[in-house]
């Protein structure tokens, strides 16, 4: 083949080609571009289905066999829906202030199933343990990933252990899939963002990523960082309760995790075919991260979140959902940071403090490997 | 606590106690003993619930939600149910006489929901690459996912990436999870074999165990020894459309995998409370197979299998049941190896080929560590 190659995923057309690899690098692993150019390549020509090209971070299911309903009425989503994800955890340490991987892999798997508008129900969790994991910590893991289940009120229904020899793992890797039922007349997904919309987002960005590193004493200073993790199943369950003009005027969830906000949204804006312009000034990053980040030369509007969504929501129902989100734990520190615009283009766009105005565009490479 | 601890786990109480280690060790892989410890002590306390505690392949759950039907009409299982599982693979080599990672990723998977009764539906796929990996490598593998996806009727809807860093895996590793439905009428379970019971086999066992030793080059010869791993959920469809005295003659399936027949046994006879009688001359071993065992001093029971299930059926419904399967491709060699007999202690035993009889116990460690 060609020794270069452009990304179109879901409409994701990028201007600048990807180098081909004849390898998997870290960067395959960012959830950015080169992610996005092996699921196009690799992984799409042989799993390709509607539910897939989709392009959430949960699929919807109709389980037509179960409920014995219409074809029409399954499209119209006048009856529930089953909502399944799936994420494998390699985050390094396995622990770091704030969390550690059991809490990951329990509330990435409910916040992905969460952010179609379900309500997570189950989970699977398969380990891959590294012989020679002293037990005392796969315990301390265990016991975070029980209290993270049940603070999501999420079952833990079936289970794997394998076992490698030394040096075939990190510790332990843990998979968690998850699914829930997503209640009837809800339709939230990334290509739901129209024009006149507004975005929301639940709180500071670039937390966790910078917890993750400064666990690894990569910041060379001390910083009271800790990690955002948490199941935002119950915020969203408040934000489904808000009525518009439309019956779900909660258009699009996510949760910015790899790649963090400026991926994300450059991934809706190109599922919708929309511009998204967010402002500089409202989006907010504690101190502490902003010094680590200008430190490091990172952008917090890349640094990986595990406990903040952006909803994307109807003009309408705008104030009452940042009202709703405000009045929970997770969503209390939620603002108004942008708008959408029409285009055809899928940009995302940002006034900065000056004045100016700049293209955000998603993730190419690596930034910070194994964040989650 | 105690350094000692005996294992009892859906009445699986065991003789002999297992030393308390401190570490994972290879044995805690293997699906036997150590397996059971390690589930017992470290993951129930954390996850108890009754979906996990049926000790089966797959969860059964009851989406009350969707189906707007009552808790009795559920437990009688007059409407459909869904069927879920989750397998990691960390199979090494990757590829082996037979097979590869991606077939057995996406047949263990399918098989574990089969095993209930269900018709598996959907899969979810998540891969853990090791920076390195060459692509053609990881092409052919999700070229062998998509083949064994078609030929089980699966379809893969949500999908996980991550990349570790060179040493931090083996290759790849891959989780699946899958989904499936479980007719209206079916009742299939581990705890369900009744004295009287037939117990039947679908065919030789060992073929996966030796297959992929043989790829390590341990056999020291050259031996035609190819896996067996295949999608089994259309025999087992076929399977259930025979009919008998009660409305689901087969009481019980079960792949014999990790662990092999005598373990799989085992967990039957504890899960149901009943003796398990097999014989000896009737369990049917590829000449290359037992060859193999023999040299290297293992037992053909305990040796891995990747597309050969146990059914344990109603007497009545026996003949029929073998007929049906002998017409499968994957079913044509199917035998009766035994019977079910009455008892609490839940023993698997085996009349051997001169005339004794001997207690088959679970696989205590570890034989052959990473084949699925």
């Amino acid at each position: 083949m060609e020794n270069e190659s452009s990304i179109d995923l879901q409409g994701l057309a990028c201007p600048v080609p990807l180098p081909h690899t004849k390898q998997v690098v870290m960067g395959h692993g960012s959830g950015g571009r080169m992610t996005h150019d092996l699921i196009q390549k690799v992984f799409l020509p042989h799993f390709s289905n509607p539910s897939l090209l989709a392009g959430n971070d949960a699929a919807a299911l109709n389980f037509q066999a179960v409920t014995g309903t219409s074809p029409n009425e399954i499209e119209t989503r006048k009856i529930p829906q089953i909502a399944v994800s799936t994420d494998s955890h390699v985050v390094w340490p396995l622990f770091f202030p704030g969390g550690d991987i059991g809490r990951l892999a329990v509330c990435g798997t409910v916040n992905d199933v969460a952010m179609l508008g379900a309500t997570p129900l189950y989970l699977t969790a398969a380990f891959i343990l590294e012989e020679g994991l002293p037990m005392e910590t796969l315990e301390q893991v265990v016991h975070s990933m029980g209290m993270a289940a049940e603070e999501a009120g999420v079952h833990l229904i079936a289970g794997d252990t394998k076992v490698v020899q030394r040096g075939k793992a990190d510790g332990l890797y843990i998979n968690t899939a998850g699914i829930g039922i997503i209640p009837a007349g809800i339709m939230i997904g990334g290509a739901r963002a129209t024009p006149g919309d507004v975005v929301i987002l639940s709180g500071p960005v670039g937390d966790h990523g910078i917890a993750v590193l400064s666990a690894r004493g990569e910041l060379g200073f001390e910083a009271e960082i800790i990690s955002d993790i948490s199941p935002l199943n119950h915020l969203v369950k408040s934000m489904l309760a808000v009525s518009g003009e439309d019956a779900s005027p909660i258009h699009t969830l996510r949760d910015p995790t790899r790649g963090g906000l400026a991926t994300t949204l450059n991934e809706i804006a190109r599922q919708s075919q929309v511009n998204i312009l967010i402002y500089e000034e409202k989006i907010p990053v504690r101190p502490a991260v902003r010094a680590a980040c200008e430190m490091l030369g990172f952008d917090p509007l890349y640094v990986a979140n595990e406990g903040k969504l952006v909803a994307i929501v109807s003009p309408q129902a705008a104030e009452a959902t940042l009202d709703v989100m405000r009045r929970t734990h997770y969503g209390e520190e939620a603002v108004i940071i942008g708008e959408v615009r029409e285009a055809t283009a899928g940009r995302v766009l940002m006034k900065t403090a000056i004045g100016g105005t700049r293209i955000v565009d998603i993730l190419a490479g690596e930034m910070l490997p194994r964040i989650c």
